[in-house]
């Protein structure tokens, strides 16, 4: 397949990587960061460099917008009159929603859009950091409209499975409720957190005694906060009424702390929960890799 | 130094098999499971089994008290009167004022007390999991009196020290305060989110979509609903503003989600402050290194 990635970071570089491990495809690329387009040829991530936005569209069967979400808007706008009819266009950003109605706005009827998003990452940005194993049993969430044409579905899925991600198709609604509950309400708790023991008047004793429970618990505050901006921005619909769940929640257990059963109970129903995902996850991955 | 440790489980066995591993100490052991005092002996973690919390007490130099917070009061209760006289006790648990009043109330002049809390654990319990290791480059806070003996804090110090654990003299109200911003906190911060996210009605979405990000916030849930009960009963007034604190901030960043610029700087401020904290944590690591 002629397959077009339009900006080589962590998630646009490990695409071309694992795509052009898995074979069969020609990769081209654009970045409108000189250093990261030639990075990208050097490490071999892409087969050929386009010379400008229009050439990198043009003659493509699928192109992949992999730039940060915030910039995805202009770059669909900037491809949409060179795209021929067939291509099909999608991104890699953590919110659907706006970003498919940005396509809707954008793109000419021929060139179906279906939203993208491989549920992999790293705390490092950038096509240095990009590894052809990055998407490897990563779930990928496709989020095509009911009235998406199916052979442009299949493109797409095609493309997943070949570089050894999980697709699951969803709703862009459902998916930004969802990721706005298990991504966006922990990256803005982990901040937050730390925050918090940061700005207190103790921190220079807290600093001491931090030990790995703040480390892990904080983790997600080290990821890159321009992209974390950007997702939070365009789904602040969704992230609000987890935040004021959560912000209940910890007024809930204030109450519980001076009654030892009911804080027992509201922990041990906690770990319950929780084991029990991370035993289901584990059978998921046991018949997966049975498959 | 004939040391006795009262309660063989993580934390007690992996302090048994520390002294024993550093040698120089005669360890006797009491628990009042016989099945973890024999796997304490079967491992090595301790020299001899009492016979009794009596005869534990009896011709010690030092006793750790290393049961759960809970028990620790009925233990200082039941040993008191069998401590000679320059007999130094101590304990390992979360929190230390209440701890501290106890032994006030149940100990005798000519037995010293001075609080311990090794900063060190695992989502796992019990003597099976000790590790002579442990302890090894962990904090160790120490929480004397203004008005205890210095020979005794000594003592305390010289264990602290031959187990490998970087030991830290603070008050018990400042050890207390400290540790319920960046233990008990993060604790139940992780533990609501986990509550939040399974008690939402879309917990068979998210549960797919949840990955590291989730897995690392929540990972503090999964830890012993017991030993965190009473952890969070025992320091509920230093707890409660922390969970304030936190609240707010949640309450805070809902209120920027559509200012992309405020947004930006609340993430940035706190990737600057937990990245400063990283490399700062580094820095001392490799000092202790070089030591």
């Amino acid at each position: 397949m002629r397959v077009t990635i339009i900006g080589l970071g962590l998630i646009g570089g490990s695409l071309g990587l694992a795509l052009r491990a898995a074979g069969g495809h020609v990769v081209t690329g654009w970045d409108r960061d000189a250093g990261s387009l030639a990075l990208a040829i050097e490490r071999g991530a892409i087969d050929q460099a386009a010379a400008s936005l229009a050439e990198a569209a043009a003659g493509a069967e699928l192109v992949v917008v992999a730039t940060p979400v915030m910039a995805v808007r202009g770059v669909l706008h900037g491809i949409a009159e060179h795209l021929e009819p067939g291509t099909v266009v999608s991104d890699v950003a953590s919110t659907k929603r706006e970003v498919d109605a940005w396509a809707r706005a954008s793109l000419p009827e021929h060139a179906p859009f279906i939203g993208g998003h491989p549920m992999a990452g790293a705390e490092v940005a950038g096509m240095a950091h990009a590894r052809a194993d990055m998407l490897d049993g990563a779930i990928y969430c496709l989020t095509p409209r009911p009235d998406t044409p199916r052979w442009a579905v299949e493109r797409l899925l095609s493309v997943v499975r070949d570089v050894h991600a999980r697709p699951m198709e969803t709703d862009p609604a459902l998916h930004d409720q969802v990721v706005a509950g298990v991504s966006h309400l922990p990256l803005l708790t982990a901040a937050a957190l730390m925050r918090v023991a940061h700005g207190s008047g103790d921190w220079d004793a807290l600093k001491f005694l931090a030990a790995s429970g703040f480390r892990d618990t904080t983790r997600l505050a080290s990821g890159d906060p321009v992209m974390q901006r950007d997702i939070c921005v365009t789904n602040a619909d969704e992230i609000r009424p987890w935040l004021r769940a959560m912000a209940e929640a910890l007024g809930e257990v204030a109450g519980l702390l001076d009654d030892p059963a009911a804080m027992g109970d509201w922990l041990q129903e906690a770990k319950t929960a929780r084991d029990a995902w991370l035993d289901w996850k584990q059978a998921g991955r046991a018949v997966d890799v049975a498959e």
